[in-house]
């Protein structure tokens, strides 16, 4: 059994760090028996964010369109908790992106907080929806989408 | 906006790199739109397959435990697709803890595959129930389950 | 195998119908592989709704409330799909209760929609939280909130 | 506000008023704050038994059947609680079905009791994958997979 080795904490950041915020909202459900959100709801949550922000930008058509991302990583920090009934809002920003692929970071904030409650990312790589093949390069729409998500 | 940066490409392990192994289910409800297990719905069976351990091995009492495991980061790579009604099995090993922490990593195998379709970790900080500090050194009970995930 | 028998059928209800609303989000994980929200997104609306409601009411405190709402019936009737990313407003409304339980009735309307898209209720029975005993009448808190909750 | 109008009420049932079971898991992140399943998680478990249950029996085919089942009514009685870790049998029977829908009536099992710890039922009406609108008459692979449903 090896010692948890030394590395650089990961910090809580604030709303500064961050290009679009969408408004979310927590669940009855989501309160785990120590009273607070479940680690897993914050994913979810991550999802969301991410997926409703494409739509509203016109990139994402979940249902007729012919690109859709698959997650290949995921991953968060919990620095706080949160606990239904708040509100959440969450920051999302882009800072890198491959030429099928693209990570997004999500952090999670209490109505009114300055600091994040968790933060994390997912890496998405888009596909052909029938092919399931990554794309050669991404569509014109989430270019577009993503250029908003730039800080 | 920078270039995905090279790095070392998770691999999929496998069933041997693994100390237990606990049966989970699938749901209905955990397919998405696209057919197989929403990303989210791994990292619950990655709790589900910890906490199922460590309460059968006589560490964690959910409802009178003096001591909680709080989560403070997730992390998942995906292989390949898991969809209901399969059968999953949860690989899980430590390899790593500290003073009042430890790092559970585990993987998910479908039925029969000898390869994990995704593997990541959480790290759980165990805190006195009523305080929500971190305890100082890990109850004996918590030290003996853990063996029983060390190769 | 008895035939289906002949039955009055559940009608959609309007707005007007139902004495508060409470607005509610959906997520990326509550759309099922045939693209809308699963049956079971609804119940949980039905409880996030609720809950809600009574904490800002003042009637429920899930943390320290000496009494505590056990589930012992729910039902929900479904007229018309919803889905990711939609809105969704509660109306609810209560004509039933006894000395220690409380009929919720909730419909879930799509944004802008003047007929729900589903509608149903649970049923309440109001324990002490440490006995789990039923209350022998309803807290004064919990009175003054259904009122509002009354047509 | 009416008095709850004096009705049957409802009775925990035996194994033996069910003509098939099917084992399900249970999940960490279905237990609430008061430490027990979530009353939603019920449902959720309702339908991925039958649907567990159809695939098995060669009926329903999620990626490929012409015909899906749509839910349009869900019930259930509650009359005794269970937790994560258990394990939960749930048995199904069908006495009632119509031209193109079938209601499933389900009960929940904790490990070894004789007992239902709840009990309820859905709905199903079988539409064209394609057009959405109700069948003629249920697929013969149906008719085949009810029989086994039948006491």
């Amino acid at each position: 059994m090896q010692p948890m080795t030394a590395m650089t904490r990961p910090q809580a950041e604030p709303r500064s760090a961050f290009a679009q915020f969408e408004r979310l909202g927590t669940r009855w459900a989501d309160n785990d028996i120590y009273g607070h959100l479940n680690n897993v709801v914050y994913l979810s949550l991550f999802d969301t964010a991410v997926n409703q922000y494409l739509i509203r930008a016109g990139a994402l058509d979940i249902h007729a369109g012919a690109v859709i991302g698959l997650v290949v990583e995921t991953h968060c920090n919990f620095f706080d908790s949160l606990a239904f009934p708040q509100g959440v809002e969450a920051g999302i920003r882009v800072v890198q992106r491959g030429r099928s692929s693209v990570r997004y970071e999500i952090a999670l904030f209490a109505d009114g907080a300055e600091l994040c409650a968790a933060r994390g990312h997912f890496v998405h790589v888009y596909v052909d929806s029938s092919s399931r093949r990554p794309v050669s390069e991404l569509p014109p729409e989430y270019v577009i989408a993503l250029e908003g998500l730039t800080l």
